[in-house]
This record gives structure tokens, C-alpha cells and sequence, in this order.
């Protein structure tokens, strides 16, 4: 497609990401403390449930941060909850660090983004999470991040998505802050387990095919970026489940994890994401893991949407990606869909809803109409979905039927 | 190849590109007095040879200034010279200007750079060129640019080229200093000429196959990542030199030239570059093209340096940039080099050295020592070269035997 008028083209963009990246083994031992002395001596620690603790990766920090002052916040949860933020908000205002330290995957620095606004905010921290914007009109404290999972990209963006089980909101937050340094080290995902790893690959995948699948043309720089990334995730996530200590398995997803996700990629399209609005809300309603979620969904949506209108782009994924031959673009469109149907399940992610214990579409209506709602799927998706669209994708991810 | 032991693999590395980037048509008319006023009222501006006068871009800018208190140097010459340093270091230090907006391609940005070191030096602004470390001791101007040109990245890195004609020398020099904001306007390369749109694509490729063949392996997301961006240059480039002022062909070669040399796509790579020292050589000595010189060196390269032990990653290029098929390695990593040499002759670029005015090989030796020592072909290339190796590469360049 040659395309003259460029109204629609490639969109314009405006891009900066100031995150600083230390990227390999071992190097936080040693470069922590001066990283961390920029800001201050006075740091909240953030962590989850205490796997740090087991791994060893905990009494390093603490070794690397010998003469700092510590605070710490555990049990941040997976989809972080705001009342994780709330006692956060309350240990750094009462505390009066200088910077924060998150060790652990998306959620514990997403909550952490969202604490170092806090900081600086006298309400309840939920209202900066409905109203990102106040998040731009106040100081934020500077975060550091040691990355132990690949899959959010959160070690280096400006984005949290926090839950209030209260309301059964889980909702995007994105604020002025991203990471000031972020320690990448594969070598601390050795010991994510193979459903984590699965996961974690699915949702990089995901967030790759939501920036891909978009309705600006032309936009090829940016596909191609965004089919290389796709091509190191798909080679490289079934040998880091079948090994788990292959240093360039777990390299390669770390390095995806951020590349897919740093707002680099997004750059230039038009539509807003589909498949992670209609997850955060089965994610909302059942707690499920939010990768696996993306996994059952994908296949669906990308069946659901693929028409003549479509299909081309299908196609140049299938080509691009899958190294699939063919001159018809709706034949190598499907083989596409059906190839990543096949490795998402042969990464071990539970392929249907009633796996992962949602065995009643109760709940399916009321999850639509707020999908729709909150991602905007009926104005600015890919391929525009209403209410009931997503009902549909719903119930087809309760079967195999259609794929297996 | 799946490898276990991580010294193989990518090598570790620190990333951070705090340059803002607008991407975009017409953009800086109403954007660039806020974002100069970031930094102040004087301003040095920097220009070519006066093509920005005939395309009306100069008046444009004047009248975006408004108000604000204009020195200018002019003249900034490709390939450009210490003496346009010298002049603008002595304009900023007298004006004691603010800033510095640059206005143009790579030649004008890279001189940019030195100057706005040199504000804060001293003594000769040769001596920062030799040695890059006194930049990282001393203050920066912050500057501006305003892009021209798709083909050098200067725009997005640390990295200038200067050239010495009393020495013969053309160094390249790392500062601290990427530009503040870069204004990223396709529509400004309408007018640019087929040869120059032809120099500046070949200039891209190379930078993406300098950093694509390297020595550590199983980088596959960085070389998904080039690979992408190579296709998107062939796929364009011919576009924009068949019809100068399409909008999608301008904004892909622009994208592009910026994202081949951001030094992200670098990161996790274990040797220096090759074709680029050994052109260096030529510009030098002959002051032809930079990226006409790149064109007609590369597809040498490539067919000298290919080997059993290499023939591998030039057959991943010949299938995932080129499409090509074939099982076996040798076979399409040579057809993978011949499409390479086909598609920048079909730019328009003369392929061999006599047709840009080098008909005697008598400055080949001395050339090719300063290459290699300048490079250090002969201990950190993808393949190492000795003096003799380059000589060759120079008499292979003198005719078409090989390629047609």
C-alpha cells in the first residue's frame, strides 16, 4: 500500500523515555548503592510475598545497601491493590524517604509509580489513579527498580494498573514517573516458574500484537520493530520453560518484556489496546492471572476480527513472523492465528475459562459492557466491538472448539 | 543455537536516550519557542549552505523565533570540518548564547555537538574531537535540532564526525550531549535529491548492518529488532526516490535513520564496526559521500568476509530481511549479498570508485593502515582485517567483477 495523504499515515508522536537500564548479571551488587545515593539514604523498599526472601535476592540488596536507611513495604499482591498504595502513601510520607527501591515484577512497581505520587498527594491515593492528571501536577519521589519476572514492561514506562476490589475496578494509571534506573538481571528469572514464565510470555506477546494490530498504515518501521521482538519471544519462551537457567532464554524475555512495552513501539498508531481491556476484567472479577487471561483471550479476538478488511495485516504477521508461505492473505492469516493459538498452549497456559475456574458466563454481560466502556472498544479499537462482540468472545473462550 | 554459557551471549550493557523526540509534519512553527525557551533567549543557529534559505525553512524558523536574540553560523559543510567547529565555539563564547539550533542533516547536528562542548573549553575544539574524555569533564550547551536529512541518527545520539583536512584525518568523537529535543519533520525531505535520498538510505542499512553482524549470539531481540527496520528501508528508500514527496516514504526513512542509531539498537553487542572505519578512509582522503562511499564498500565487504563460520547470519538476513528460501546457508547468504548490492545500485548509487573519481589506487595502503588502526579491524571486527584484507576491499571496489 502506497499511501499520499497522511492523514493516514503513521501518526505523529512525541517521545521521551529517560529510564536508565543496567542490563546483565550480577551488576546490582555493586552499582545499587551509588545508583540509590543520587536521590538519598532514606529509602522504602517495596517487595511481594516474600519469594525475595527465599531466593537470596533480599540479603543481597540488603548487603548492597549496607549504611542506607531502610524501609520496607511487603506483600504488594499480583494486580496490586490500592490498599497496597494507601500503606505505602502512609510509610513515605511518615518516613520521609528520599527514593523508593521495587524488587519484583510489574505489580510491585506499578504500585511503586503510583506511591511515589502519593507521596506528594494528601487524599486517598485512588483518586490519583482515576485522575492520572492530578499525578502531573505534583512532585514525584524518584524509584528505582530490580526486575525478578519479564512480562510488564512496567521497568520502563510511565503506567500501573491498580485494583479496588471494593468497586471491581482494575484501571490503568499513567503518570509523569517512570523508573529513574531499572537493574535488569536474567539471571533472577531462573526461578520463575514455568506457568509464571508462560504467562509472562504471553502477556509480552500480547502487548506486542495490541501495538501491531492498529489502523495506521504504513507504519512499517514500527511493525518491523515490533515482528523482531515477536520473533525473539516466540523462539525463546518454550526453551526458557523447558530450561530454566538458559541464560539467553531468560535474556532474550527480559529484554522483550521492556522493548514491547517501553512506549517506544507504540509510537505512531492510531487505536487504542482490545485484548487488555476485555482481560482486566476477567482479571477483575476472578483474580486470575492476568498473562494467562491475555493467552485464553488472543487467539479469540484475533478469530473474531479477521475479515477481507483485516486479513492483509494477518497476513504480514503470518509472513513476517511465522515464516508462513502463501500468496492468499486470508489463508496465511488463519494458519497465523491457528500457529499462535498452538504456542501460546504449548507454553502450558490453560486454553479455555473453566481451566482457570470461570465455568459460569454470569458475570459475562456486565464484564462487556464495562470492557467496552473503559477501553473505548466501541470508538477507537483495531476492529470496533460492542457489548455484545465481547459477550461472544467470552463464551468462545469457554470451549477449544474452533482450534482443537 | 541455544547457548548455555552467557559469555557468548549479548554483552551487558547501560542504556539511557533522554533526547525528546517530535515526530511529525509542521510541527516546530508553534512548538519551538516553548521548547527553546526551556533554555533561553539567545540562541546560536546553525545552517548548511544556504538550502534552507531557497525552501523557505529558514524564514520559517525566524518567524517560530520570534522574539528571541539570533546569531548565526552558517555554512556548515558536509563532512564537516574543525575550522566550522572553531567559528561556532567562538560565537558562543562571545554571544554567551543559551542554546544552539541546529538546522539540518547529520554535518550540521554532528559540528553542533562539538561546539556546544566547546562553549565550555578552552583551548582548541580539535582537542575534545581526539580526545572525547575532556567532553565528559566540562558543561554542555544544550541544543536543538531541526532535521533535514534521513540518514546519520545524529539526532537521537551522542555521536559526531569531524574531519581535519590539514591532517587527513576524519575521527569520530563521543560526547555526553544527544540533543535536547529533535523535531522530526518528513515533510522537511521533500526536496532533498535523489542522491542524496539514495546516500542517506545506504547510510541507514549500513548502520543497521554494522551492528546486525557482531559477534555475540543469540541477541535475537536486538536482531529482530534491526532486522525490522531493514526491511522498512528497502521497502521505502525506492519509494521516496520515485516520488519525492510521499509522505509515508519520507516518515519511514526519517524513523528510520533515527532508530538505527539511537544506540539502542547496539546494546548487547561484543565488536566495533567495519565498513564504516574503512569508508572514513575514502571521505577523507577524496571528501566523496559518506553514505556513497558506504553503497559501493558494503556489498565487498559482505562477499569477503563470508565464510562457513559467517554464512549463518547472513542467511538469517537473507530470510528474515529478504524473504529469500532455501535450506542451505552458503546459498542464501550469497543471494542475500547480491540483493543487497541490487537494491542500492537500483537507488542510483555509482558502484564503483571510479565513477565518484577515485581512478588510482595509490593512497590505498595508507588508507587502509588508518582503517584498520582507527577501527582496530584487525582485533574487534565481526571479521578481522589486516591492512592488506582493506586493500583488497579498495581494489575490489574499482569494478562491477563479482556483482553484474
Amino acid at each position: 500500500m502506497i499511501n499520499d495523504d497522511w492523514e493516514d499515515s503513521m501518526e505523529d508522536f512525541t517521545f521521551v523515555n529517560k529510564t536508565e537500564v543496567h542490563f546483565g548479571p550480577d551488576r546490582f551488587d555493586s552499582e545499587l548503592a551509588p545508583v540509590m545515593e543520587r536521590f538519598g539514604k532514606r529509602i522504602l523498599l517495596t517487595y511481594g510475598g516474600g519469594s525475595i526472601k527465599k531466593t537470596g535476592l533480599y540479603d543481597r540488596v540488603i548487603k548492597a545497601l549496607d549504611g542506607f536507611d531502610i524501609i520496607e513495604l511487603s506483600g504488594i499482591e499480583p494486580n496490586p491493590k490500592i490498599d497496597s498504595v494507601r500503606a505505602g502513601q502512609k510509610l513515605v510520607k511518615e518516613h520521609d524517604v528520599d527514593a523508593i527501591l521495587a524488587i519484583g515484577g510489574g505489580s510491585v512497581i506499578d504500585a511503586t509509580k503510583v506511591i511515589a505520587s502519593a507521596r506528594f498527594y494528601d487524599g486517598d491515593p485512588w483518586d490519583l489513579v482515576l485522575n492520572p492528571a492530578l499525578r502531573q501536577k505534583i512532585d514525584q519521589l524518584p524509584f528505582v527498580d530490580i526486575l525478578t519476572l519479564a512480562a510488564t514492561g512496567s521497568e520502563m514506562n510511565y503506567n500501573s494498573v491498580i485494583s479496588n476490589p471494593d468497586t471491581h475496578q482494575k484501571q490503568g494509571t499513567r503518570g509523569p514517573n517512570s523508573p529513574a534506573v531499572s537493574f535488569l538481571d536474567p539471571t533472577l528469572t531462573y526461578t520463575v516458574s514455568q506457568r509464571q514464565t508462560a504467562a509472562g510470555s504471553t502477556d509480552i506477546m500480547s502487548h506486542l500484537f495490541e501495538q501491531y494490530f492498529d489502523n495506521a498504515i504504513n507504519n512499517d518501521v514500527q511493525d518491523g520493530l515490533r515482528e523482531g521482538v515477536m520473533r525473539a519471544v516466540i523462539k525463546w519462551a518454550p526453551v526458557a520453560i523447558e530450561e530454566p537457567d538458559n541464560y539467553d532464554a531468560r535474556a532474550n524475555l527480559m529484554w522483550a518484556s521492556t522493548m514491547a512495552l517501553n512506549e517506544l513501539l507504540r509510537q505512531g498508531n492510531k487505536n487504542r489496546w482490545t485484548a487488555h481491556a476485555i482481560e482486566h476484567q476477567l482479571s477483575a472479577y476472578y483474580d486470575i492471572t492476568h498473562g494467562i487471561g491475555l493467552g485464553i483471550l488472543t487467539p479469540r479476538w484475533m478469530t473474531y476480527v479477521l475479515s477481507d478488511e483485516t486479513a492483509p495485516k494477518f497476513a504480514q504477521y503470518g509472513r513476517n513472523v511465522w515464516h508462513l508461505e502463501g500468496d492468499q492473505d486470508m489463508d496465511v492469516a488463519k494458519a497465523a492465528i491457528q500457529k499462535t493459538y498452538d504456542w501460546i498452549k504449548a507454553l502450558g497456559v490453560p486454553m479455555t475459562l473453566p481451566e482457570v475456574g470461570i465455568d459460569s458466563d454470569e458475570n459475562f454481560k456486565v464484564m462487556a459492557q464495562a470492557a467496552v466502556t473503559g477501553g473505548k472498544l466501541d470508538k477507537v479499537a483495531f476492529v470496533k466491538l460492542k457489548t455484545a462482540d465481547v459477550v461472544k468472545l467470552y463464551e468462545q473462550s469457554m470451549t477449544t472448539e474452533g482450534f482443537e
